[in-house]
């Protein structure tokens, strides 16, 4: 199974991590950790191999590849000496990337955007003679959309988007445009994508399962480890409060509060599933252009034991944002593909271990989750 | 089903804030936090309800419990009102705290003060006609004591405790005892109480369920939670580092080098268990005697993620040491008991999820240790 | 001497504080822990006597001091059994407290409001027999008020003051009022208060000291000790920021945007005023209701040293707000009744060392202000 | 002015970072972030300019430095491309590298080998034309050395040396040669160095002056910048508690109980200084090899305030070892040749800015020693 493995935002930090990365691994160069799809619990799922990965995307400006990388290298996400040695990877992966839609006005209808993609995916699935193409977006967080009634009508949908108006959020047009290219879609971020109920009914209708949204790879994801020994151990947390320092690109759209609330929100939802309650406490997202690539979050939680006593615990996690993502997109790709295969269509919820909001709800405990995410993986079949 | 709760260290902070505390759940004044068998998922295991326990116990000396309620009621342990509250509860487990053993010179032989112990233990069960007795070692931690080949044979030891050498710890003398007496017997410390091959063959043989040891309430609890978070996601520890700050009675006994010593080896089994390989850094236990009942835990981890970039976890836990103890003692009791009840002997490795060196091995993780609890006890039948 | 201390918002958790402390430490019950000016330094300065401060002030609701000070005591602000041990001293206190301003709506002019403080003010002296007053402002925070041409012109100001509208707001009619009275004015808060143009000349017209704004109890304290670390060694911060979690009723009132930033604001002028360059990184004031009478700040600071290698410090400062605040408040009545009996008017710079945002500007760095403190507080004489 | 500045340990991570920082901020290619002596405050002091230093050394091993720069390049410590853009400054003091001493069996008297250290001292000076050279230790830091009647005894001393027996550790050893050849000596480590009666002795006769001990970039640097603050403000500290965690081959030497011991003691005295009493908690300095170059101090101080309410304060600093105290050791070379210049002998008290645990005692409170070295340095004048 040769798979196409499609970037919405191909040049970002994100999607240059994963290019590297992918080319690094594939030649043996550096060990796969932060790959769960490389440990023994997924050795016999029969994923496509790393070097089945066909890398190609949308981008709406950017840097070449290779000089994207060298910046990395220079800010310490990938080693020094990596772009060099997989450059024929990244402008292989250069040339499959395509001018994203949306960059500016006299943009015509969005039905043009959306026949724009569709022309690019089967294009690429078939020049590169690929089994199938996921289509992840790893594209800068879009602020929120407003809610119309065609997203919840197919049919009044598609008249909508002839029209002149706008009447989907980019996300959504890219996400649309894979379904009817017949591809599966993730949702890195916490844009809205496909999480639109005329889009599910697409999805649904064209047997393509889809994914998301908005990876977990920091505070999020400590709280949903952190969480459930709350829960467990019968202790009543009574606040949870949380600041994240960004720096980086992303660190600058979320900063734009807007944008930030449709983060936050997606944040908070997972702490009250898993403690059966709300607590007190806010979350703030602040962008501190000084420290680049790296993200620090502490969180401080308060919480009543035996006899009313309260207690603390904090953390302070620190990260480097695009290295913990990537091996993400790479795992969400190959498990994405590998549903595909197996004939699942709609929300893909065994991936929840994945997503700080994940599609179709489930389980937001992370131990939970992964235990889903093993049995759901080693059981998929193929479909006929 | 009336059930003993028999509390070697039987004035200490854990044994007075269990006292205290059982009392105020009973009457309604205050709801059970951190009672793990209060909450919904353990309603059908038939646990002898908190009324249904009976406190007593042994100890060399301490305060009454009154005096000792007090005591933590002005260090904010408890509330400041419960002690009045409950003072009936008090005085009558006060009436039944016995001399412990071990408290001096001219001792005799082991044999008798395991038949003192015994005497002590039937009295109590017959006494207070009670269904049966579970007894749970609270007492302050011992320093190692030296491996014998007595300990492994259980004639050969029966015949040295007759001699007048100490062949077993005090925490194996109460062991014995307890089994000897027909009681489950639940080592909450991390001395060496039941944890020796002779001693589980008497267990076996008498058709006694025994668990521990070392309840986990702290450092160890959060890294439990914290470790499969890694694993999971594929994420490569390096090292994990942490200091304990405690003050209290505990913190004097642990920071004696040699007991500290059997704390820290207890704590390190698990993070390996978990992650599959051994990681540098070493854990302190600091006694600071200005921090009273209270203890803070400083963790650092050092973790290796995607191509190579290092990254950083920190937490600090803040904890009222006798708080987090207390309703573990209570869920430890009212779980042994009904095990008992079912027939089962042995160590109890379905209790691992409240310890920090669970008997008899099985998971450290503690989501994992959860569900296998709840699946566990609510499985449990009834013996005929 | 006799001095009285006259403080708006006299059932306050500070203003409680004070009162109770201050009575205890006159009866000798508790050392004067946290009290500048019990500390050697000072010894020479002619202070007046703890027990020379007579209490009285302003509240607009409130329950009882006395009942105010057991809530006090079961937050653990004060000890358990001390409200019962200065009940005397609580009763006296509260015969002085007077309705404050801005109660509600028909309020009349700002002129009425002023000539019933002035006239509370008066009579408190002259009934008690008190050689002068002091009023600290410790009263809720208020929320910005619009600049407005006759805060800069005294003549303006009275005729102003005169008329229906609010020319000021309520923390500058109070301060307006006291220096009318003859009293020197301390501003514990970072309300408007006396730092207006007009009011700077009425206090230097009347000969009377004045002092502010908005005590430093958490995080600017050990943002200004920790600073000038950073710029004597020519490390070069990069991003500065921090989360303050706020119980009580203080977090409540910042919560509210607009009074926050005018504590934000106070808050962000020391540290450039260190560094001699504005840093990166957002303050934010969280209202965290479980928290009570506790706060905690949490800073991160990014700095740059040697060949540009990038570094880091964290703190994390946990502090009980009114315990912190209450000693400073004595210490500052004392030292401004001392700089009244020495003559000093307008300003008190040298009280700096007490201050997120010090009136007059002067020294930010913590150690610096405490130097100069002291020369000043020794230098002291007695006006003709 | 011409100044030698002589590193013993030439080819550690401190020295090497020095010599190649140095080189990038005499070209221009950085600024000097860390370098006290390059503020403002110091431009009058007629310090000699960094294009004025010209680096030698001994030591017993190690790489060559151009290899070293490149090892410290890849860990992040000096900037990727700065080894290339440097080689010939590395060259020229790699060619001024001498063998150390004590490397070995078979070593003969410390006579022998302190007039070695003596020829190399001088044959430097001479050969380079430099007006002083300044002797810096920045050797591993050695363990406690036995105290010996001989230490207090110069003439004893000048005996014992010419035994067969070691009658001085390998430091002081060196310290002794600088003295005779007539360099100003600095010791930057623990190791016992100058800190000998007969070696002080021997500099005040010699007319040399000498400073140390124990360069402060951590952990103290923090400790000493924060206790200040609570003396001021009359917080009663209780307990201060800490744990460093660090890599590299320093971790590793400190690692060793003993000389781990040594560095210890020098951290408490400063505290107990500041204070004015001792306070409980221990420091622990733990080697994590993982950590490479980099160091984290955690620190945990409990402290009692008003009413005796306790609070908390903690601080993580995370640093880079050799680009902390590389600027530091231009500073000391610079501002001794100074003093060296302006007459002084002795022990250099007013640089105890710098130190741990500085020789003569003084102040330890950091913003007091700043102030205290920037009067001292803009005081000096030219010796006749
Ligand atoms: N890094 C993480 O840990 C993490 C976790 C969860 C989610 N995410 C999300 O992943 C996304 C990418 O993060 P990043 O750090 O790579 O950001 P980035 O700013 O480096 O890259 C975003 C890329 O998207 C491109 N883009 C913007 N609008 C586009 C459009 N309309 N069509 C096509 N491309 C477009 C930009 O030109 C840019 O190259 C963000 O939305 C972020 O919130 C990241
Ligand atoms: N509090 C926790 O979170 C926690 C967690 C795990 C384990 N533990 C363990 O629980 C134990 C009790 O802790 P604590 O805080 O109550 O300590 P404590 O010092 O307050 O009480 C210990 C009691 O044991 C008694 N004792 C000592 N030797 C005895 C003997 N030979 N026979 C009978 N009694 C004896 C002492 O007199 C004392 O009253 C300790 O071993 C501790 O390590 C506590
Ligand atoms: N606690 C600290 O460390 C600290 C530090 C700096 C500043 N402050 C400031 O001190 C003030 C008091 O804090 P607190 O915790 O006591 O708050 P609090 O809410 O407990 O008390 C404020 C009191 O002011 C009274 N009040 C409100 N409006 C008034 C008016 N117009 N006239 C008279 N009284 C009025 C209220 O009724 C209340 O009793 C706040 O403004 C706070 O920001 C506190
Ligand atoms: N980095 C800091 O922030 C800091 C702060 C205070 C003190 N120090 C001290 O500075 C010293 C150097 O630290 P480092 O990180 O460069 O260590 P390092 O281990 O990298 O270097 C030490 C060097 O000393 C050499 N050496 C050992 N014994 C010698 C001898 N007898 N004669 C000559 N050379 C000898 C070694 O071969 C090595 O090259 C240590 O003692 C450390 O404790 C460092
Ligand atoms: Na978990
Ligand atoms: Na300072």
């Amino acid at each position: 199974m040769r798979v196409g493995v499609w970037l919405v935002g191909a040049r970002g930090s994100v999607a240059t991590t994963v290019v590297t990365g992918a080319a690094a691994l594939r030649s043996g160069l550096l060990p796969p950790v932060g790959c769960v799809t490389e440990t023994p619990g997924f050795a016999g799922v029969g994923l496509p191999p790393l070097d089945a990965l066909v890398f190609g995307g949308h981008d709406i400006g950017g840097s070449p590849l290779v000089e994207r990388a060298e910046e990395l290298a220079r800010a310490g996400v990938v080693p020094a000496l990596l772009p060099a040695a997989v450059t024929g990877a990244l402008t292989e992966a250069e040339a499959e990337i395509r001018p994203g839609i949306g960059g500016g006005p006299g943009r015509g209808s969005q039905r043009g955007e959306a026949e724009r993609v569709i022309g690019d995916l089967v294009s690429f699935r078939e020049r590169r003679g690929l089994d199938r193409v996921v289509v992840i977006n790893v594209a800068s967080t879009e602020p929120p959309f407003e809610v119309r009634p065609e997203h919840a009508d197919p049919a009044a949908l598609e008249r909508a988007m002839d029209g002149p108006e706008e009447v989907l959020p980019l996300s959504s047009v890219y996400a649309y445009a894979a379904l009817r290219a017949g591809c599966p879609y993730v949702d890195f971020t916490p844009s809205t994508g496909v999480r639109l109920p005329a889009l599910d009914e697409l999805a649904r209708a064209e047997g393509l399962p889809y994914a998301g949204s908005d990876a977990k790879t920091g505070e999020t994801l400590v709280k949903t480890a952190l969480a459930p020994m709350f829960a467990a151990r019968a202790l009543a947390v009574r606040s949870w409060s949380g600041t994240n320092l960004l720096g980086g690109g992303d660190g600058e759209t979320l900063a734009d509060p807007a944008a930030g609330e449709s983060k936050k929100a997606s944040k908070d939802r997972a702490l009250a599933a898993i403690l059966g309650h709300r607590v007190e406490g806010e979350t703030h997202i602040d962008h501190v252009p000084d420290m680049g690539e790296w993200k620090t979050a502490w969180d401080h939680v308060t919480f009543e034991g035996f006899l009313g006593v309260r207690m603390t615990l904090q953390f302070t996690w620190q990260g480097c944002d695009s290295a913990l993502a990537a091996p993400l997109v790479l795992d969400l790709a190959r498990l994405t593909a590998r549903a595909h295969e197996a004939g699942e269509s709609g929300p893909l919820t065994a991936l929840g271990f994945f997503f700080k909001d994940p599609v179709g709800g489930g389980e937001h405990g992370l131990d939970a989750q992964y235990e889903r995410l093993r049995a759901w993986a080693n059981g998929l079949g193929v479909s006929a």
